[in-house]
């Protein structure tokens, strides 16, 4: 060990010298402060001591069941990171989180954000926070609490990464279990906005390698008008307004909702529906965006399109039949172009598959 | 772009190609899950679907307020990283957020965490896991949900981060708010286990960093008889059983506390105080292990010691004097402990420190 030296100043080891800056935590802080005010909910309680964000409940609620659920952004952030363009990946944040919590027919309530990276930007985390408060007023959740993270020698200059985790409130009897869903149940399909924040990784290589597409970030998205980067970067859609309105006005006729997120269309379709029954899908009527099909004619095959993407559909709702035209006008009213997709249809014995598709 | 080409075998693009291996997760998902399972409480709802996890709010509550925090171990993880020890910083992990909550007087209820890797190693997640088990059987929650992302490109190999998310519940007339706060407090300080997950950075260069202490991870760390890495891997302490336990007994007589995180003892103490009150502290009677030696003896200023790290005390809490040998005797049967390290007294006036320290 060098030998001590307390009293000779120049020798003084202090926390910035080992790569954390202080100061750039608290200007951070002190940026953020007004966006994250702009989410307040009434339930919120201040005032309480800075080490932990509190919330009382939701009235109304017979019996409150907590729904929670974390999620990132995954590898889309590396594009955000090449292009220098990070106002969005908050959104989809918020959008992987909330998107999951829906899907139990509970009401976002409120979101703590975690960012990490290898140098405190306080600007950068600005722009992070900005996304990340678009898409709680987006949800109607608050932003309760977060922290912000240097952590040197842990990410590359200029990297970072993003998690969050988020609560919501629903009625345990208004719960969208898989025990609702039933045989002859129409599924409505929900337009995704492209890729989301699923199989980045992949889409990268497609589009980007120069094995492959050897595209750049500016050039021009084949099929569309938009540049790669624009394609890649769109924000990850949000169905809050859209569920709460299917469970408002749905009521029990609204069976169960499924989330179209990592795993794609073979996997997640089937996760919230009862055992006995199967998802036939028809995906012929879904246009898929220009996003999709370049990313196909790298030789990606269907089954992998359709296991990594939600390839156009980012969310599905099981409705009592009965109910479709009220479901489709409630969802347009919502701003969604809702389409019907499929049924739900009792499965013979447990080997039968529970997932059918008839793609083009 | 390259020629479509989906026919051809041999061109298939797929998911593993890009770097991320479904089946390595599926493994993952696999060995933790009934490592999982041990942290079931009786309020959790399961066969819901699997999106999100789903929990009720403990009995007896009047009005239920939920308090939750997010933390990660910081670069704790390098060392870990480094010596290939990988069981203890999910007890890290969890203690950092569950700390964070228990100084507000809420029970902890569920905890989700986030484990981001370049490369996703089954083995290593179900290491990191069960460290999280244990950190969350201390605390007494379930840990409801999780997200493992193989983000390859984001993360160097072998590198990986953490993040965690806790919820707890407090009734709302049991909220430790500073209001409780009072002149003539006695402050109750519970000793530290070393270091506990802040300021490795600083630590880090201090110890390691050639220009500095030059030690190896194997080296005796001076003054010890353990080796640097153990020192530095040292699980933070879960103060769990012992608020729980001063919350039960003293009731109304325990007026706060502070989790001594981030800040060190300079910043935390005076964050759950009433305003117009000052925190004294003694620290003389309180025992600094030798890691905290070895730092400082390589010219780390007292006063950056004591803004970054906990100097031997993890939790401070304020207990009305009359209450003084009540709170020590209930802290000890906790398994504490615990030292009379100072009073709250009235402050002059808004310009006059909200903390005053006496170190030796």
């Amino acid at each position: 060990m060098r030998p001590s030296a307390p009293d000779n100043p120049q020798s003084d080891l202090r926390y910035r010298d080992a790569g954390v800056d202080i100061d750039a935590g608290n200007e951070a802080v002190r940026r953020i402060k007004s966006l994250v005010a702009q989410t307040r909910r009434p339930e919120q309680l201040d005032g309480l001591g800075g080490f932990a964000g509190m919330i009382g409940l939701p009235g109304g609620l017979a019996e409150p069941v907590l729904v929670s659920c974390t999620d990132g952004v995954g590898t889309k952030l590396l594009v955000a990171i090449a292009t220098d363009q990070h106002a969005t990946v908050g959104i989809d944040l918020v959008a992987m989180c909330v998107n999951d919590l829906l899907v139990t027919g509970a009401r976002p309530l409120f979101l703590l954000d975690y960012i990490a990276c290898g140098e405190l930007e306080p600007g950068r985390v600005e722009t992070l926070v900005a996304g990340i408060v678009e898409g709680c007023k987006l949800s109607g959740c608050a932003l309760l609490g977060g922290e912000t993270a240097e952590l040197p020698g842990m990410y590359n200059k200029g990297h970072y990464d993003l998690a969050a985790f988020a609560v919501g409130v629903v009625d345990r009897k208004r719960i969208l279990a898989p025990e609702r869903t039933q045989a002859g149940d129409v599924v409505i399909g929900l337009p995704s906005s492209g890729l989301h924040s699923n199989g980045y990784s992949l889409a990268r290589k497609a589009l980007l390698d120069p094995a492959y597409g050897g595209l750049d970030f500016n050039s021009p998205l084949p099929g569309a008008d938009t540049s790669v980067a624009e394609a890649l970067l769109t924000p990850t859609r949000i169905y809050a307004d859209a569920m709460a309105r299917a469970c408002e006005t749905l009521g029990e006729a609204l069976h169960g909702a499924a989330h179209i997120t990592g795993g794609g269309l073979l996997e997640n379709p089937q996760r919230s529906i009862s055992e006995d029954l199967a998802v036939a899908l028809d995906l012929r009527p879904v246009e898929r965006q220009p996003i999709f099909h370049a990313i196909a004619a790298q030789g990606v095959p269907e089954d992998e399109m359709l296991r990594t993407f939600n390839c156009g559909l980012g969310m599905l709702l099981y409705v009592d039949r009965n109910h479709c035209e009220q479901a489709l006008t409630c969802l347009r009213n919502a701003g969604e172009s809702p389409l019907v997709v499929g049924d739900l249809r009792a499965r013979g014995n447990a080997n039968d598959p529970q997932i059918l598709l008839t793609s083009g």
